[in-house]
């Protein structure tokens, strides 16, 4: 078989893994196809925690024992109980002749155990062939495991002067629809939505994911060391299960249904944000999208926390009185990497941030 | 001949254009080739007003009298004695079967002839084959044949955050590499460059051309209302005849060498604007390439006197005590088009707008 051949499958798994995108944490997204006499025969995806693997899936769809069969899957498949059995033991019952994979698995558990030895051992052709697609779509799930902290992705959505509202924090429709349905792929990719009291009490957003004309609820984390959002704010009502961080030294009052309440130490004021963002990743969350205005924004960025940042740019001024969503004194900007992407008549600029400071505090803490 | 080789011979005649773009006001830059049996014989570019037009020159290259020539001109030929004898009768003259242009003439001398009427009467076949990259390429001249005023074109080079400057206006580079060049070729392809004595005074810049090694010298405009620049302003070294614009009330003093004065109205304590933009098209001046500070741009673009807008932006935050690009209260940014081009990792953004206000002031004023 072709390396050639091996990418083609290996992205038709990852097209299946992407189905999953967002509704797996703990767990990675996965995707696997099953291929005889170079034709795929089977497909499937994982699809969220304590449902079965993906390989578990695709093995279930097949006739049983078919001789020469290659299993492609984007990630070395799991050798350990969690919450379903191993996938090596299905594929070793299975009879499957080779298993093609594209990214190693970081988690230190699946390491151990050495699911390559372990299939060749049961006469199991195994290889890995990565794939930059695959190695970038498990970016956040790498960061996880190695620092059990989560993938930060910040936006921020601007005038070409800087400014994200109108005059005393006015909200403005700034960028447009492209950039919009943008925010709503974010929302459905991500594990959870982060945002703050204050982006609550001002714009009472929904924060679901609204595409294609269907909706789907997310998780969502709130940052209220006051606990001042109101039960009847609407991310309450199209909000998946919240999280809501305050301050350690205040008494919890009624919580709201369908909220877990988690104390956080303050300093000057202000929530530890290092200590929101280790229990997000606690929580096993592996992608985090922010959602929030230039306070936090800012913040997570001059504390290094973000991992990938994304601004929307609308070819309009707003003014000197609007607000600027850069209020804080001067960030140097230096990202590792820096793309535009057009958005029609709007311009999207990613970043992608080193973040060594990021894996430092979080492999220490 | 196909409208296939219609164009491509036209764009071959485009090419020799573009070489004298910048160096013939008050002449539009004009390209022609000669094509026989399908290949061209012979090609040129008109190199500045009172030398000879394109076609004078390709016909002088050519051995006389051939037979079955095709002429390929940018524009339509000139039909009237300016500094130099009408085209046509050279093309008459010469016993040139064909003539296909792709720009018809805006100048109402021209359009009076009527060329295509005079050519046919001496049994000349014209083609009249419209090109996108032509009209565009006449943009300015079109709208300096019908306006009176000089097609302006303004840039400003920030940050994300909106700011072109450091705190208190400390000058800083902003923008890349790239940005650079696209200036120098701006200031290449212009006939004058506008500026005022504040950015002199500031920047002390040279303002010449600087490509490829080679450096050339172009008019430049300055603003001056209290002439305040000093004669050992780089400026007067490094450019072209220099045109001083100063309040019609103070007497002028020595002037500097090479400068010619133009005495301007003034509103507020500020040169009228309008009076400043016509005289620049009365001095024979199609484009007009604006470097200053966000003072001009802004009003330029307030009093609608900008025809395109270029705005560099670089992936850096220069923080809420830095220079603003944008000083003034809201403006409205409504361009007609907009289009962004990637500059490493820099963005450039283009607008065109309607200007519709300068065509309106500048054909009855």
């Amino acid at each position: 078989m072709s390396d050639f051949m091996h990418v083609t499958f290996l992205l038709e798994a990852l097209k299946e893994a992407k189905r999953g995108r967002g509704y797996c944490s703990p767990n990675p997204a996965v995707g696997a196809v099953a291929v005889k006499d170079n034709q795929i025969i089977a497909s499937a995806w994982h699809q969220g925690a304590g449902s079965p693997h993906a390989e578990q899936r695709l093995l279930s769809q097949m006739p049983s024992h078919l001789s020469d069969v290659t299993l492609y899957v984007t990630l070395e498949p799991c050798n350990h109980w969690g919450k379903t059995p191993p996938c090596v033991d299905a594929i070793v019952n299975y009879g499957i002749n080779r298993v093609v994979y594209a990214y190693k698995d970081t988690n230190p558990v699946v390491r151990a155990n050495d699911t390559p030895a372990y299939l060749s051992r049961h006469d199991i052709e195994v290889i890995h062939h990565p794939v930059d697609e695959i190695n970038t779509f498990y970016n956040s799930y790498r960061h996880w495991t190695l620092t059990g902290a989560p993938w930060v992705t910040a936006k921020l959505a601007q005038s070409l002067d800087g400014k994200i509202a109108g005059k005393g924090g006015k909200r403005l429709q700034i960028t447009n629809q492209t950039c919009a349905q943008f925010t709503h792929e974010q929302r459905h990719t991500c594990d959870v939505i982060l945002t703050t009291a204050s982006t609550i009490l001002h714009d009472d957003p929904m924060l679901n994911v609204r595409l294609k004309g269907a909706e789907q609820s997310k998780p969502v984390a709130i940052i209220d060391r006051q606990l001042l959002v109101h039960p009847s704010a609407k991310v309450f009502q199209y909000a998946g299960p919240c999280h809501i961080f305050y301050d350690a030294t205040i008494s919890l009052p009624q919580p709201i249904e369908n909220c877990t309440y988690h104390p956080i130490n303050c300093d000057d004021e202000r929530l530890n944000l290092q200590s929101v963002i280790k229990k997000l990743g606690e929580l096993g969350y592996h992608d985090v999208w922010v959602e929030a205005g230039p306070a936090l924004f800012n913040a997570l960025h001059q504390e290094h926390f973000v991992n990938q940042t994304f601004i929307y740019i609308a070819p309009i001024l707003l003014g000197p009185e609007a607000t600027s969503g850069y209020p804080l004194p001067f960030v140097p900007l230096k990202p590792d990497s820096i793309q535009w992407h057009p958005m029609d008549d709007n311009m999207l600029l990613s970043m992608l941030w080193a973040n060594d400071q990021l894996e430092r505090v979080c492999l220490q803490g």
